[in-house]
């Protein structure tokens, strides 16, 4: 029977293997971690608005009725294309008939990555459990200093990048300060914490056309956000950062950064053995198979797909599209039928900011604020896997919404409680 | 004014400061971590079955409107009853008037810590992460092993220690192989997955009547546990264990092995000058102050007390009556009257053992099975800390019963997904 091996389960390879679900076929999907990560709202996993089981279904569990596959939970190390086989991390080899590579990007430091260890990024829930960890224990420090010098480092958060991640970030962290944690501190006033936002370009959003992106802006400001545009950051350390704009060189002390500028795609488009572009994609043929082996497909944010002559954007409404197409173009060669080419759908963008604030851009429609941030409730919630976590989602939103409260304020890990299993490893390494 | 400080915010710290919150005082409450949390519920957290949000509680939001208390996130290190001082790890000195000492007790491997590495036990969230990543990794290792006979040490779970936490693991634990992951595998059967546990006395939950282990027995044997009593456990290693019994020495392979035997009292005991006990607690005057400093309470898992000549159990319910009375003694003293002497209220006793499955003692009246467990559950809820929370954790049993669904069943952390942090970080160290 046709072996179709798909790598990565993200929106690209979720949808790939659910497109070929009633084929005659044997799938493997492989993936480096249990579940998949519905990563649009990974940063309220971040900013303890929402627990992490709220966001990240079970991949086995997804599955469990799809008979012709089967999951595979590890890290593929290599791929050999002329002889068809993947490489696991423990040694083991899968050969195949097809390939889906559906691996993605993750975030990048520009080769900066000494960066990484005081700004992390947030692109796993291990990177959102960090971001929640920093920011709560960050609150909880400036309340133990005696005076406002020594709490003020503590108090300022950057947030470096201002696309849609950092818009986001950025916007929610400011409305923790101003109101979730608003009269629960008795020395520190949670209010007076500063979240600064600064991005390369001349404004925020830059995919957003102008207008919106000045709209966004003001929305940040109301909320309290100081947005810095087109700051170029040229060092980072545990006590803050130093950046260059038209003002010259600045420093910002803060004990908090957040990294939400960079992406660079998966490191296994290189064993691909096709030339990569700058950064780091697979340039694809226009049914997405790699060029010389029409039985190798690449979608998703490791794909440099064009759609109509244009570069099909990174984002999740792309990476499904491509995996169905990818998985709709292996079952026409299986029936000697034509391939099928790659055309993008834009349905529109979104970008939230806070409560009550985002932008949308529907066609040539544009609209803000109120009805925006209703928009991309209602769309979030709708495209979030999986029945049962739509609807803990929403009571968690509802409850937030009314109160103020945020449900995930929990910090755990390294500066947290230690366990007792950490504490006695970490005494038999010493 | 009086200077009230409270060491733990554990089930006895946290009704200590509540005690207190009409009092003309000033309170300052320390806990290592941000959170209370709901100790009954946390093997829930370790088998999947709930969020950590869903059983922890922010200290700061608990008492965010109790004016007169102030919240501090520290690691206390020292204890100088002599000068009323308390030292905090980073070098800060706290005076008080009155002390009330809650900071519980930490599992214990009876001097073997090296069997912490090889057999994590359950005392904090990340302590149950810890043992949720191991259970759901080691089903993802048997799905890739080529053999049963590979296979077979990854399905085998070994629980030791029979007591509450021991029974509801291993009930959980044979849950969720027979139903909650039935069916999602495609080389094993997840059915076909042991769980062993194992308890030195000659019955499970030696706490309760004879007649109630026997219950609790045939109930865990139902769920498709292997209950095996008399047991001592010589020796642990990444492979299994080794034990005694009637039979002799006895080999068990297995790749998980959750330690559910031994608690120790809290190391600040040693602190306050007096002789401990054998278990390493504080052994208290009838009004839980300590000899020669009526200013200095123990409460809770830390203290050795009697109630009626008898010594009082280290459970929830005790905790939190010693607690209230060590904070009316403080008033009472306040107001030069009479000390008031603890009296432990024993309103029963409960364990859950699974689905369904749970023994009860109220008084005399000893029930099992369906009706001990809604009982359970009832109390459960009804105790659970926040409105928001006892709603959440409702919603979540509520569909894992009708689903035989768990809503965390998420691998985050070391073998699961790396973050591009950790992974730059464990670059740059190697």
């Amino acid at each position: 029977m046709t072996h179709i091996v798909i790598l990565g389960c993200g929106f690209g390879g979720l949808e790939a293997a659910k497109a070929l679900a009633s084929a005659d076929v044997s799938i493997t999907l492989i993936d480096r971690s249990n579940h998949h990560l519905f990563q649009p709202l990974l940063y309220q996993v971040a900013t303890a608005g929402l627990s992490a089981p709220a966001i990240a279904a079970p991949i086995r569990h997804i599955f469990a009725h799809q008979r012709n596959l089967t999951t595979l939970m590890g890290t593929v190390t290599d791929i050999d294309v002329a002889q068809r086989l993947v490489m696991l991390e423990d040694g083991a080899k899968l050969t195949y008939d097809y390939l889906i590579v559906a691996t993605g990007a993750t975030h990048s430091y520009f080769g900066r990555d000494e960066w990484a260890a005081v700004a992390p990024g947030i692109k796993t829930l291990d990177d959102a459990f960090e971001v929640r960890r920093r920011t709560l224990l960050a609150f909880e420090r400036a309340e133990r200093e005696n005076d406002a010098t020594q709490s003020a480092p503590w108090l300022t958060f950057a947030v470096i990048g201002g696309g849609a991640t950092g818009v986001e970030m950025a916007g929610t962290m400011a409305e923790i300060a101003r109101h979730t944690l608003h009269g629960e501190f008795r020395r520190i006033d949670s209010r007076q914490a500063r979240v600064v936002l600064l991005e390369g370009n001349d404004r925020v959003l830059p995919p957003f056309p102008p207008d919106l992106s000045e709209k966004a802006r003001k929305q940040l400001e109301k909320l309290g956000v100081e947005v810095r545009t087109s700051c170029r950051v040229t060092a980072i350390d545990a006590d803050g950062l130093t950046f260059t704009s038209a003002q010259g060189e600045e420093r910002l002390v803060a004990k908090t950064v957040i990294w939400a500028a960079g992406v660079a795609a998966s490191p296994l488009g290189k064993s691909l053995g096709v030339a990569l572009d700058r950064a780091g994609r697979v340039p694809v043929e226009p049914d997405l198979s790699i060029a010389g082996h029409p039985e190798v497909y690449v979608v998703g944010d490791l794909a440099a797909a064009t759609s109509d002559g244009k570069p099909v954007p990174g984002v999740s409404p792309a990476a499904k599209q491509m995996g169905r197409t990818a998985a709709r173009n292996i079952l026409r060669r299986l029936r000697n039928q034509p391939v099928e080419i790659f055309r993008y759908r834009d349905y529109g963008s979104l970008a939230t900011i806070g409560r009550k604030a985002a932008v949308a851009m529907l066609g040539k429609v544009k609209f803000s604020g109120f009805s925006a941030w209703l928009f991309w409730l209602f769309v979030h919630i709708y495209f979030l896997i999986g029945f049962r976590n739509r609807l803990m989602v929403m009571a968690d939103w509802a409850w937030a919404y009314m109160t103020f409260q945020r449900s995930a304020r929990i910090v755990t890990g390294a500066d947290g409680r230690e366990s007792k299993t950490a504490a006695i490893k970490r005494q038999s390494e010493m």
